[in-house]
């Protein structure tokens, strides 16, 4: 795969931070959808239309070292992806936060296979801590908006459930050629996570509290009282149990 | 560490197989309590009570071979926990699976903890592709009992994430000394997974057939009545949304 553009780009004069940059984006490009073990320095070379000595100069450590920068900048990525004002229905900022999300999947798609389903020789307890760091971070963000940042132990392993559930969906959503839509996905990851909050509730007193506290700031035409209204039936046929 | 007991087994006069089985048993037993990397030959030889030849006369492969050797016979025996007779109320089946599920966990823990969050230089595509069987088993178990074998992909996705779920509070559980008790967690984990078939029936026709034969097979005692009595006061909150 040679093209004249890159190789053009390799005459332009670039800063050291600049230079650095540019490489990054050029790995993490690779990175993003090809599997670690298939990628070499020279292609990353090629991508970014430098020699390989050049390549070493920025990352002394090769291939490795140009493998958990980008990782470390995609996860940089992937953190500002979960960020999202306060204010509105929880489960509409949820949504907002997975629709980032699965974009971000979608555009590192084969990465984010490889980097979650392991056996590649790049992973390292360096690798895994940096996506263990990014999974303590989307679990904060959600005990943030329940409004349980100091939440207990149930309440905490609940939503690092849900988190490895998405983690899950999404790899099974790329293995079946990304289907259904991502907005499908999006909204049955948010009943998800009220079905879970919910069953939880049931015997945990600090998950009810949450689960008061978001019912209080839904709205009917929301994804609680869309979940609520479509589970009447499922729930009718159950009333033996009662 | 060295004590007779193992030095006197080593001259024991032992067949082939039953030699075999034995280091494999030592190994297993080594890898269940510590991370893959900390583990040497050396330590496979002593704990089975023989020389350093004698293991790479039936492991050539050495250390790696011996680890995916052990790794295999540990996802036979989970295997084996998850069969369970088509009888009886189906989350009273799941119960029952869980309790030997999460009593392998805490004989296998380090390695479990190790194997599952990765990073190990002995984790290969052939580890991974063992794991990945015994997923695929749970999940294929799990849909027999729903009366769904041929499900389709919402479901299927459905119970997968679940499986996943399933991991992770593992991990958290080991990770937090193994509490609470393992029957809470198993309570906890049917409640998680009668809450997600739920909540996808509001939106899978499929999964909203396979909820109504399940409900029929349960009784008022069992979790899925128990969870709906519970879930009375925490549904009462959201009647503005109905």
């Amino acid at each position: 795969m040679t093209s004249p553009a890159p190789t053009a780009r390799a005459y332009r004069r670039l800063g050291v931070e600049e230079r650095r940059t540019q490489l990054l984006a050029a790995a993490l490009s690779l990175f993003a959808h090809q599997p670690p073990d298939e990628i070499s320095l020279d292609d990353v070379a090629e991508a970014a239309g430098v020699s390989r000595p050049l390549v070493y100069r920025y990352f002394p450590g090769g291939k490795q070292q140009l493998y958990e920068a980008a990782l470390r900048s995609a996860a940089d990525r992937l953190e500002d992806c979960f960020a999202e004002p306060a204010a509105g229905p929880p489960t509409a900022r949820l949504a907002r936060v997975l629709d980032r999300f699965l974009a971000f999947v979608d555009e590192h798609d084969t990465g984010f296979s490889a980097l979650l389903r392991g056996g590649s020789v790049a992973e390292t307890s360096r690798t895994t801590s940096i996506v263990d760091e990014v999974r303590r971070s989307a679990a904060e963000q959600i005990l943030l908006h329940l409004g349980a940042e100091g939440a207990g132990p149930r309440l905490r392993m609940m939503v690092r459930t849900w988190i490895a559930a998405v983690e899950a969906a999404s790899l099974i959503w790329i293995d079946e050629g990304k289907q259904p839509p991502a907005a499908d996905i999006r909204d049955w990851l948010v009943d998800h996570l009220i079905a879970l909050l919910v069953a939880t509730a049931a015997t945990d007193e600090e998950t009810a509290g949450a689960v008061a506290d978001l019912v209080a700031q839904e709205t009917a035409a929301g994804a609680v009282g869309t979940l609520a209204r479509r589970l009447a039936p499922v729930v009718g046929g159950a009333s033996h149990l009662l």
